[in-house]
């Protein structure tokens, strides 16, 4: 009856988990640079350790990084890529208003569940918010804190592997909270930090035309930025807006509020 | 029945806001000079990118300014000019003594409704206050934060889209709660601080004649000020309760009081 | 129906107000000295703003003053001026041992019922008392203090005007909390401060005879002193206990212990 | 049907209380000296204010000093003195282990009763222990505080009186609560300080025999001491299960450790 | 029916107590010294006052020292001495995971059984334990204080006679809680400090032959230790697994370790 | 019937125990050095007090030792060395998302089972995390702090003999919290610090060739280093990924980032 098991209870939980997931993955990954590259190569050696050890049958990753530089969308690749037949985030966006119980029980949920197929893949999105985190005091769910800070220790059963994945923009906190060393692994997810990246980025796209793009690449050469891949596109949707004989000025401008770029001089 | 939703959920929703939103228009706007016209400007371009972008169908907007300068006016104004399909405020004045939880289902509802309609735009206003702040500790619900924090980055179902305009009067400690960084934008209302600004607001109400008003400018010209819109119209008021011989010599009393107005030659 | 509303659901609900309200007005209000007829002025000027205005529906004041003042007592009688047809108290009296939660809901009530009259007065007495406030921590109920942020800055439904007058001896308190700004005006209650305004209590009561009253006159004469009214009627009434001979020596005594008035020859 | 109420409701509620007094003046009150007196005088003028004024129905008074030094027996001998057709103690004795919310239900219901009776007087003893004060934190019961504050302000019912007895060893913590100034009068209990005093209570007991008294009076003749009543009760009845020959050696002995008598020469 | 009470209530209530009492004292008392002597002297002092006094029927004492040494022992064996009709001990053990409430409700049953007998003795075992003390924070529980601080105060009903004895290792804790001051003694329980002493404990075993003593006098003689009787028994005893050639070595090794013995020449 | 609850009521305690025992010994134990045989020893030496003393018929021992060190598996390995009948592990695996009042009752019932077994053995897994302990307040379940601190001074009833062996990565938290010096024992386990201990662990498994260790012992050989067994396994693992050539590089790289392990030249 194992295998009616794996008909009837996991596959379905993949299934819905499957609609979730394209939500994460529906605007791509741009492979930018060699930070991006290394993330992904990274994860392949984790999801190769989980799927061939046996002594260690939980293999735990935390994707850490600043916000909006694309830690979530990162790890739902990591996790397809992997096709395990157990697949599930685990994200504050379905626990609005919950209590620290109510929290707990949906967190534990997902990890017995979890528990039950050979090979799973558990993704802990977005810690600091799971822990209702906020730097003022600072506050945060105990009771959460310590779920997670003992799931992230218990090996699955006998012959069962997990491999879990968690993101956050405040390694520090975990730090203080003792749970980033609880993990196997630490796994840094960068923001773009040179023209180069940039210019990778929009090549990326047809928001400007070749004569444009030359424009920018001059104009950006050698400075240091520092934005996130979200921001980012968030800035060319809003240049995109502009007409067409304004919008490099203004996604210049725009850049230059938002990425601490050094002195554009147009 | 998806039109069967339209016609049934959503009208009756965007229906009940309407006369909500009378209220907050019912005084008018008064452009009393370009700080005024650059926050409609704002405005217009964000309701573009919401309506035109496929990769970020949600767009956040942080309307910020001093107590009473006039941010929800602005804010409702704005959400009215884009005469979307759903246009819902989320209020402090519909909540008065909702537990936390309560709070946040009333919060969440709003959202959930929003969600089904192609084109919506929630206000959340008064954020500082839906948070029940206040600096003594300071104090503040988390369970409130926490759920704004995580709708703010929602983004909604593929194919809808979403304009969330929020107004506080405390930016500094939005910024603290991390939760000023998640808005797309930041847009400023200002206090009114010079006699120009003045003068443009007496001009669009009938509490003075001709003569008064060149004393007023004559008395004010070049004074630096500050006070928000709100106050002015209260003190206007007042000096419209006294007889007409003291009226515009208690008015530049109240103003000098109010408004930090610097010395007053009379 | 709305005529019947007035009779049935409000008119008794003044009715009531107005048995609660002569316990607040039985001692009477001594016109002891300028500050006194300076409170009643701005009162009269606040309530035709009130009646008058269409766009300021409401409005309201901080009655503010140290402990015993008379800030209660002054309150009550400008409402009782007013004469509207909808008066009413909410104070701390009428909520002993109170939930949070409670209190909320007894205040919101009172708003709710003040809405449904033309021309409604609420007076909020003792705000630090309803705010369960205490130096010490500080603690206070912050589900009373944002229920009543919020109430203040609510305007009456369209067509119906709300004149509030709040109480309090801890203005500075209030400021911290950001209620203080959030009152159309602030009026300050004053201490019995000078010998003149002494005197000027004295004169209307019959506790010296004429000769012991020149010689309460000559020993206090240009005698600075800090004394609430209420405390004074307590000290005059302890000092009636006592026999003839000895009466004002013994008021003498316990005024320069409670009213800090400096060096008494006798 | 007041008649009806006096003899159902509130005969009996004295009756009870009756016996609770006897409880408190079993020991009797030693008059060992001038500060005994003057308690005693100030209660008196206090009870007469309470049964004449009708400026002033409710008189308020804080009996306040050491622990041990008679506050609870002082407060009921004046009481009692009083003779009013109602008296209540309320006091922690009968509260241990009530939540917050029961205390308070407990104390109103006090005042409520007394409310009902022409003259009427209610004991709050021991109020830093009503109030679950501890000095750690602090911490203490804001609800009763609150409701303390409150009801020691409200004027009973028209044509009512009442005189209110609080008893504190913790002065300065009702200070600092802003419940002390609340108080119409303040009266200071004393420890036993002087060698006169304690000879005055041992005159009033059996405990040594004509010639022992002789050799204490020279033993503590010109020494400052500092104890209360209550615990020299108890130290003299310590030395009096020590045989007669070690009996005013022992008692000595004790009274250096407790009473911090300045250096005993033997 | 008090006879009745008495057979039915009050001997079964001691009846447990005795069988609880045997488990406190299965281990004896050694009197290895003065200070032993001295807390059995003070005890039975404070018995016969229980006994005799009329003005004092209620005596409290409190057994204060550091952990382990030998309160509870100590005050089981007074409390036996005392061969009251009504003996109980009140003990964290029976209390484990009680709430606040349920823990107050459980004294207060206690003392109620005990004002029933004309003469009883109440144990009120390990006080910080009993108020969930911990000094982080500090946090205790304050509900079980306040029921404590109240019940140490309360003479027992007419006629009756109550000897209280409290136990702690945290007498500093008590005194900021204002509580240590609140009993009529307070009697200090020594832990071994001398090599006299330590001879003594050992003399009353067969742990060591004649000749290891002998070694053992001399290693230790003239040396400072500091050790609690019940430590000092379970280093004997794990000496006791030691082949008999090493026992000595091993016992002087923990001794030196746990005792903070100085220099121990072997 | 003893015999009877032997049978029906222990027995099964046992039998779930011992699956739950297989495991935390699943890995086994690598004696990799003399830390790791004195740890085993003190055990047995404990293992024979508890079983033969009459006096000290609770035994207490604390095994305590940094993250990783192998605290969980020792503890196993000695309850499972002393065979008694009874054995239980108390651990917060099972207890996530308990209430602080049901993880307290689930403590008390292994206890209580424990106590109804002639010898027992009870193992307290990770106490700060049974306690909810976290850094940042620090806050933690004082409820549950405070069963242990009394569980672990009741001795068990007559005629029994428990065993109880805690782990905990924070003695110093422990130690604030007044636990560590309630047991009998303290025992230290050890990371792995020196290149001999870390070779005898690969000696242990296959994972490089004669050749390569001959290399690993020759880059190692004098250094200092710093990892627990746990992180060691991991490492290993990991290594265990990588093709053959780039093994035992990867392999030192990894040592040396969470190792500390100083220059390694390679
Ligand atoms: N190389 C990339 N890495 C990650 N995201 C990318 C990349 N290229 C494009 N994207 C897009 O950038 C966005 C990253 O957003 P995502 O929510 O994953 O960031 P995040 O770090 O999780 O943000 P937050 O800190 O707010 O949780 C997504 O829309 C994703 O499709
Ligand atoms: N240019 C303007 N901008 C905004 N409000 C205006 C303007 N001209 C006139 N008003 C009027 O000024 C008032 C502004 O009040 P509003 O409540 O919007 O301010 P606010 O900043 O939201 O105040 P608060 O900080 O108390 O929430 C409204 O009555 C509005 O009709
Ligand atoms: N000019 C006056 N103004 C106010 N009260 C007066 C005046 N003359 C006499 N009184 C009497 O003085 C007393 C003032 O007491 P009231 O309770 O109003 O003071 P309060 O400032 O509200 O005190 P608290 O700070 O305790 O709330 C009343 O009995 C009132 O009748
Ligand atoms: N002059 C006196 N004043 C007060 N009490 C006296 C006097 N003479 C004798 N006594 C006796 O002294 C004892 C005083 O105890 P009481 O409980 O009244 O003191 P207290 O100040 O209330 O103590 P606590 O601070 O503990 O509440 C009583 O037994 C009382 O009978
Ligand atoms: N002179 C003595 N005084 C007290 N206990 C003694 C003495 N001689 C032997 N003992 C034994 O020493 C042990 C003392 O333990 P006990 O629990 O009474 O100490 P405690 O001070 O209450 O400890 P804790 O601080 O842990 O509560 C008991 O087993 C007792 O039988
Ligand atoms: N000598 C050893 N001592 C302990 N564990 C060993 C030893 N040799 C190998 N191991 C293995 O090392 C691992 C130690 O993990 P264990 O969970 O016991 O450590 P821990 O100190 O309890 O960790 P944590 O601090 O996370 O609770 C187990 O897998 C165990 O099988
Ligand atoms: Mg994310
Ligand atoms: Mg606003
Ligand atoms: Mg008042
Ligand atoms: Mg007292
Ligand atoms: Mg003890
Ligand atoms: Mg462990």
């Amino acid at each position: 009856d194992f295998i009616h098991a794996l008909e009837n209870d996991i596959k379905p939980a993949f299934g819905s988990s499957k609609n979730e997931f394209e939500k994460y993955l529906s605007n791509g990954i741009i492979n930018w640079g060699d930070p991006v590259s290394r993330v992904m190569e990274d994860g392949n050696l984790l999801i190769a350790q989980a799927k061939a050890s046996q002594t260690t049958p939980l293999v735990t990753v935390l994707l850490e990084g600043p916000p909006g530089s694309g830690k979530t969308s990162l790890a739902a690749t990591i996790a397809k890529t992997a096709d395990f037949p157990f697949i599930k985030i685990c994200s504050p966006e379905n626990m609005i208003g919950f209590t620290e119980t109510a929290k707990c029980q949906a967190i534990k949920k997902i990890f017995d569940d979890a528990y039950k197929s050979p090979l799973s893949c558990v993704i802990i999105d977005d810690i600091e918010r799971l822990l209702d985190y906020v730097p003022i005091g600072p506050r945060f769910s105990n009771l959460v804190l310590q779920a997670l800070l003992v799931l992230l220790k218990i090996p699955p059963p006998h012959g069962r592997k997990l491999l879990v994945i968690g993101t956050t923009s405040r390694k520090d906190v975990l730090k203080e909270m003792e749970m980033a060393s609880t993990f196997s692994a630490i796994v840094h997810v960068s923001n773009i930090s040179t023209a180069d990246h940039l210019m990778c980025v929009l090549d990326n796209t047809e928001l400007f035309n070749k004569e444009e793009m030359q424009t920018l690449q001059r104009k950006t050469a050698g400075k240091k930025l520092w934005i996130g891949i979200k921001k980012l596109l968030v800035l060319m949707e809003m240049a995109r807006q502009i007409e067409d004989s304004h919008r490099i000025l203004k996604f210049l401008c725009l850049l230059e509020e938002e990425a601490m770029l050094d002195i554009l001089v147009l």
